[in-house]
């Protein structure tokens, strides 16, 4: 390990957001009673990031990429190899790789995108497209895999494929699935109409091996959303990355909830760490996560945690599932403060994102960041929130900044210059 | 229309400004009652924007542009192509544009840059010189137009001209007119030299020919000072920019009081508007601007409209002037208060530059920027100034951030990632 303090970053997904009217105009972290978050506000300096440029909205994926100092302007080539790499699927040289969502569809219409969020089962439906697709289509290889709750993983490998196509996710309700296209730039392109075409047939032969599997059944039978179709979207190869520790000098662990952010550390070779009880939903124990990050900043000198169940509760536009969800991180947060020697050690808590509960998406909003811990100079802000953190001494930053900031106050960047 | 809010950018040019010694160390913004301009920063996000860097000052034209999100570092090509395109003079490749001034000249000594304002006769005066040179100079067509008051554009066009020549005009009254010469790095090309020699001829010609035109014979005769020269500046060929509709997917209208200005309009193929009674000065109908800024957000996604009168108060260092003009853009933005749906509308509230009357010219300092309406998320300023503003919740952004910014709170700018 690195002869400096340890860095450890808490994002709540999605955990900024909007005024709520219902919240008489405050936010879900304006609202809400969070102890452990006001003490890192009090004791720490606040401010806001943008991950990319004031304004601009950004994903889970790239959302991670740019706090780990990796500019996804640069290097992002799409959701897919993440999700992909996340689930445990080696994507290669070549492979054009997919995330995919468990569908609902009735009368060929998307009744739910995400199968009434489906939990149990998955597996078993990827088992029967595995099955049926041993062979392959049109002389291509295809990998298909389950991730958690609604959501999976596609990789097609083989010759003469490009990534260069449409969505089959519609990123809607009510109305039909698409079919996959080239994009616009590679519309005459032999090697996108061929992954296209390879694309549109696994959606329709998947559909009819789902929509009787008996998994579908007994979903029926109980009155829930049968995932009986799969939609494809994000396509996109390997990305080339510097693996973290070659970048910084860093031992580093990863602690997430999300495939898609698992797979981003599996590429950038951090130590991904699984615990037992993290869900990425409202069931997930939070504290078990925060242990399992007071454990891995012993042994690390970097430590990255995504907790996501705030995120689920903004796409949701449900303002108490969001604050609820919240107080877990707040919790969590609480755990760390308490368990963590914190003379050598450096915190910074913040979100990839805002994700508003009156937005129901991602929003480009400033981020709340907070640092805590060793190196840090505090403010005078008192609480944690958008509102709050107006005044802080961070100001505004970027998410590139984030780790020569961390790195600073860590003291394991060294200076440029003499 | 785009499925979104619409963007509103309402700008009083030149508004921001510096501590006054008259007004007790106040700005013009802080030391005027502008109740509607307090209303947008109490109920919306402020802070400051550098148009380019801080302290680098910016024209009317670039100060536009980088609000636009068009970079001036790379696409601006000189005043001129800006000015003849606004006053009709469609610009061609090869063409070399100017802005000009009509100027009062005696004895050789620039008295008046700007004729004592002059608002009438100037194209009756252009009118005379379109006739002087209808057979070109030295085999170059030569364009001449008036624009509002006392500017005009000159557009030559032919073979082998270059825009690498020096400004005839010295930006200061009491010194002679200098020559028009090609510039330092252009100071052996045939081209830059030819194009000088051209300017310098159609100076003098134009000289002669106004001197004793009947306009300036009865402005003498009223007391008034005569058009009796004109001093082109800001040569430029035609920029390459891509149309607003193109860049951003949405429609677009400006209203504007300014040819410069109306000519990157033009340039970005956005809907011009016309007001009857916007006429650039003191005298300005700002409340037809304003509805004329209501029904253009009717129909289209995006709508920028700037009120001259702040900045001419600056420029003559007239403090009690600039505020009377402030007060013009309150009436309008109170106007736009009452007349627009607010959870279907963003406004940002702004000027291109600051003209503080204690410099009589543009600075580079940060400008008062605030943003009201769909999307944002107020902090707790509570009146629109320079000072106040610096405890804002959007600190301190860039101009090329604002498209974003923009887009962002309504809802039109795609996330990046996933």
């Amino acid at each position: 390990m690195h002869n400096s303090a340890a860095q450890v970053i808490l994002l709540g997904d999605g955990m900024g957001g909007r005024p709520v009217p219902a919240l008489d105009g405050q936010t879900c972290l304006e609202a809400g009673d969070y102890p452990a978050l006001d003490e890192v506000a009090k004791g720490g300096e606040c401010g806001y990031m943008d991950p990319i440029r004031p304004g601009q909205g950004v994903g889970s994926d790239t959302g991670h990429m740019v706090i780990l100092g990796y500019d996804p302007v640069e290097y992002y080539t799409g959701r897919g190899p993440f999700e992909a790499k996340g689930v445990g699927i080696d994507v290669q040289p070549g492979d054009v790789a997919f995330r995919c969502n468990f569908t609902t569809i009735e009368n060929g219409v998307i009744k739910d995108r995400r199968a009434g969020r489906i939990a149990e089962g998955t597996d078993q439906l990827a088992a029967a497209a595995g099955e049926a697709f041993s062979d392959g289509i049109d002389g291509v290889e295809v990998i298909f895999k389950e991730s958690v709750a609604h959501r999976a993983a596609l990789v097609l490998r083989g010759e003469g494929l490009d990534p260069r196509v449409t969505d089959v996710d519609p990123h809607e309700a009510g109305v039909e699935v698409p079919q996959c296209r080239p994009t616009a730039e590679a519309s005459n392109d032999p090697a996108a109409q061929k992954t296209a075409a390879i694309i549109n047939k696994f959606v329709q032969r998947a559909q009819e091996i789902f929509d009787n599997h008996q998994v579908n059944q007994q979903r029926r039978a109980e009155g829930l959303l049968p995932a009986n179709i799969v939609i494809p979207r994000g396509a996109g190869t390997a990305p080339h990355l510097t693996p973290f520790s070659e970048q910084y000098g860093l031992s580093s662990a990863m602690i997430v909830e999300v495939d898609i952010v698992r797979g981003l550390g599996l590429y950038l070779g951090m130590d991904v760490i699984d615990v037992p009880g993290a869900t990425g939903g409202m069931d997930t124990d939070e504290m078990a996560i925060a242990q399992a990050v007071v454990e891995a900043a012993a042994s690390h000198d970097f430590v990255l945690c995504n907790i996501k169940a705030p995120d689920v509760g903004g796409h949701d536009g449900n303002a108490e599932q969001k604050m609820a969800a919240i107080a877990k991180v707040d919790h969590a947060v609480g755990h760390l403060l308490n368990a963590l020697d914190w003379d050598s050690t450096v915190l910074m808590v913040s979100a990839d994102h805002c994700t508003p509960v009156t937005a129901m998406d991602h929003t480009g909003d400033a981020i709340p960041v907070a640092f805590y811990g060793h190196g840090v100079r505090p403010d005078a802000v008192e609480s944690f929130g958008e509102r709050p953190f107006a005044t802080g001494s961070v100001q505004r930053v970027r998410g590139l900044d984030i780790m020569s900031i961390m790195g600073n106050y860590a003291g394991s960047l060294p200076k440029f210059g003499a």
